[in-house]
């Protein structure tokens, strides 16, 4: 367990926010920096994760055994608490397989998509 | 180099798929298969990416210092000789970058997402 990412691309915005304003994922990286992340979970920011019709948006991935999962429509008004929150959750499981309703609402919700691990029974 | 994997999503559909019938996924799995892949490349199929309403879907990752590609809106009739020749460029890479115009326009057109490497330089 641990050795959980967040990435948060700092260059996407959505289409209601000033090109010239800080982009909403530079500030949602400092706010999981500032609101303190759970145990074995670190952040980092990237330039760009070509969801840019879906920002702000982020990834949660950790190691080899775990699903990784990309999120969207993030906004660092609102949804610090619960990335957060889910984070730990996903920090807690050794495949990343949160329980449908332990996932905070905008894990449900805001799904880009999802990645097996790396050693995935594959399926015909 | 080598070590590269397609994860082919057999569950999801386009809109305009009768549901009865076998899912693009699964033939898109099958023609990849058949067609012959490039050197250092293998496929699995997997039974979600979460990336439902961008079906049929696909990852393209290898290993830990590639990027990881999300695809969408793939269709098994037209688009197998394309996701080869991007695969077999994306396998002689280290990095997972191939340069912009050695990409088939489907990999351009199509990327719903892009995951950075687990060791790539943090922006802050």
């Amino acid at each position: 367990m641990g050795d959980v990412t967040l990435t948060v691309c700092t260059t996407c915005r959505r289409a209601d926010v000033d090109p010239e304003a800080t982009r909403p994922g530079s500030i949602l990286l400092a706010a999981l920096r500032e609101t303190g992340l759970p145990e074995g979970v670190k952040v980092r920011g990237v330039e760009c994760l070509s969801a840019c019709t879906r920002g702000c948006s982020m990834v949660l991935s950790g190691g080899d055994k775990r699903w990784t999962y990309v999120y969207g429509d993030l906004n660092p008004d609102e949804h610090v608490d619960d990335i957060l929150a889910g984070a730990a959750a996903y920090a807690a499981t050794d495949d990343g397989l949160v329980p449908w309703r332990a996932r905070p609402v905008i894990f449900r919700k805001q799904s880009i998509a999802r990645i097996p691990p790396v050693d995935s029974p594959t399926q015909e």
